[in-house]
């Protein structure tokens, strides 16, 4: 390997990639990056198994080569260069780093040691505008679980249904789904939302469509010159939708900013509680007022004004009423709910195409 | 107790006091903020035993009194109200803290338990400008120890020597020293480093001139409204002058920016070795380098253009080193040493009144 390449273009392809190269796996070599010239350009690559990532990036290539190093020096190495050319070049399994002022070698992994992913030989493909999918993925990921107990949990499910393209998470106390729109094909899997973190990390940099390809195994997410690949999750989803209510008791309809506000102050006294706050929504008043108790430290009540059909209460942790909220569109926010004992749910006042499920707390 | 203060002033009083409520202490009260009507103005106040903070601000006075509540409980609650007049009335040990659309009750503890510090009866005072001390302090206050065991060397040595003023710090491995200028008056007194900690927060919200009273056993800083009391360290300061040399056989002057640059990605390679690396000073070639070496990792050099005088090489702690750098003034550093055994010494290349001093390793 003989080549030259520019500080930024490396440092970014290394800012995309080395993050899933983790010094904690077992296999020493998956604390490394793979570098490696392929048709005269550069390809950054990194891998924990579940997750591939793969950047290529333009390069000056006067020798073909193949090298791991370890990711985090790599990285911070590189983005602490000043702008301009690099020139990489290998002895033996030395990665020789140079610019004007900076002369660095880095010790290596044969490149042959590198585990690779199965290519998706002939699988399903769509596309969706990258922007639409980031936010898409921003309302729903917080939603999934991370007690790998229950794998299927852990997952974004992305599903069609009645001739919609759905994605949904749920750790069994709040779910969210948003609907993407139409979709002929018939869809259905499973993706690791550690992947969807990962491919909205990647998302945040390029504002291009997203090329997706899966087969029954894994899934392929292709943004620019940057390709993510995923084993997906085994497994049943559960079957959800039975769990959200159609109709409600109460409805309350106020601004969102001051929600927010009421539900952060009570959350102040909950801290006791593990977060349980209680909703009231009064009709008379025309307001929703949240009522909070630590039997040590005192107790609050904070309202905020409200348009309220039907009325009464329900106890929820107030970590998730926030979460909810704060991946919430608009500024006016629709929340409902049928009693204590069912799950209440969350929308914008204005759109219909993502809920937030929240199940209550016994109070 | 019966009052109106607008959120604005509260939240910022409690925000300059509460940081050192202690929840771990093992008096319960000393998570507690004091709130007290004092002469129509309302004074909130906090203390840790070692230090003290009270600030006053205006209030509307309805009713005197006085109470403790948990410290961030109630500076949480009081950011997070809307801002606007907040109305306090106390109960019993209760303070009822309400507004248009919150109502809280917070659970206090009797004022009269809350210890006070000693007043500082009949003792030297003299005046600086806020921003010179900060700045002052700034450069100086990270050098002190955080080990309980040499307490002298967990303070600020703030002192007269031959007509001007000085601060020191110096945890034994490396060592600030500022001079702020002429000074008549004889002083010599050792300041908590943590409490110079809290001034500069203090300093930061402030740009007013600090009158500064001391007696043998306590120092206080008064900034505004607020008065920031402190225990001094009792004990022998040592002789440091001694040990900061006064000549030197290699001296290199350079871009401050070029050496922090060449420091930090040096130091990408010296973290298997507790952040060792060797500076080389060399004449002939006007440069500066650094080496460093990870015996699994790689190695690294990096240099940077610089006039030097002399010539030969340090083995420093690179931590140090940036520690240094980071508080110098201007666009260009003198880095002067004498061989590998003394300590080397960094400042501002137009400037006198700072110097840095920093031990060498052994290499």
């Amino acid at each position: 390997m003989d080549l030259q390449v520019t500080q930024e273009n490396l440092s970014k392809a290394l800012g995309t990639v080395a993050r899933i190269a983790n010094t904690r796996n077992t296999l020493p070599i998956l604390a490394n990056v793979l570098i490696k010239t392929v048709n005269n350009r550069l390809t950054i690559a990194a891998t924990n198994l579940d997750i591939a990532i793969t950047h290529v990036i333009g390069s000056k290539i006067a020798g073909e080569g193949a090298i791991t190093v370890p990711a985090r020096l790599m990285q911070d190495f590189v983005s602490s260069l000043p702008s301009g050319v690099i020139t990489l070049k290998l002895e033996e399994q030395r990665l020789h780093i140079s610019t004007d002022k900076y002369q660095s070698v880095i010790n290596g992994i044969s490149a042959e040691e590198y585990p690779v992913m199965p290519a998706i030989a002939d699988g399903q493909n769509w596309k969706v505008a990258g922007q639409q999918l980031r936010k898409s993925l921003q309302q729903v990921v917080g939603a999934a679980s991370s007690d790998e107990a229950r794998p299927v949990l852990t997952g974004v499910y992305v599903h069609t249904h009645e001739g919609s393209l759905y994605m949904v998470a749920t750790d069994s106390y709040r779910l969210a789904e948003k609907r993407l729109g139409t979709n002929k094909d018939t869809m259905n899997l499973l993706v690791p939302a550690t992947a969807m973190q990962d491919l909205l990390r990647i998302l945040s940099d390029f504002d291009e469509e997203v090329s997706i390809t899966h087969d029954d195994q894994q899934v392929l997410f292709r943004v620019g010159t940057v390709e993510l690949v995923a084993r997906l999750i085994e497994g049943q989803y559960p079957d959800y939708r039975r769990l959200i209510p159609k109709e409600f008791a109460t409805s309350a309809k106020l601004k969102r900013a001051e929600l927010v506000n009421i539900t952060k102050v009570s959350s102040l006294f909950a801290r006791e509680s593990a977060g349980s706050i209680t909703i009231e929504a009064d009709n008379k008043a025309a307001q929703v007022s949240i009522r909070s108790i630590a039997s040590q430290l005192g107790e609050n009540t904070a309202s905020a004004s409200a348009e309220v059909t039907g009325g009464g209460g329900i106890t929820l942790n107030s970590r998730y009423v926030l979460d909810g909220l704060q991946v919430l569109d608009g500024d006016d926010v629709q929340f409902s709910f049928n009693g204590k004992l069912e799950p209440c749910v969350l929308k914008a006042a204005n759109t219909d195409d993502y809920l937030h499920v929240i199940m209550p707390l016994k109070s």
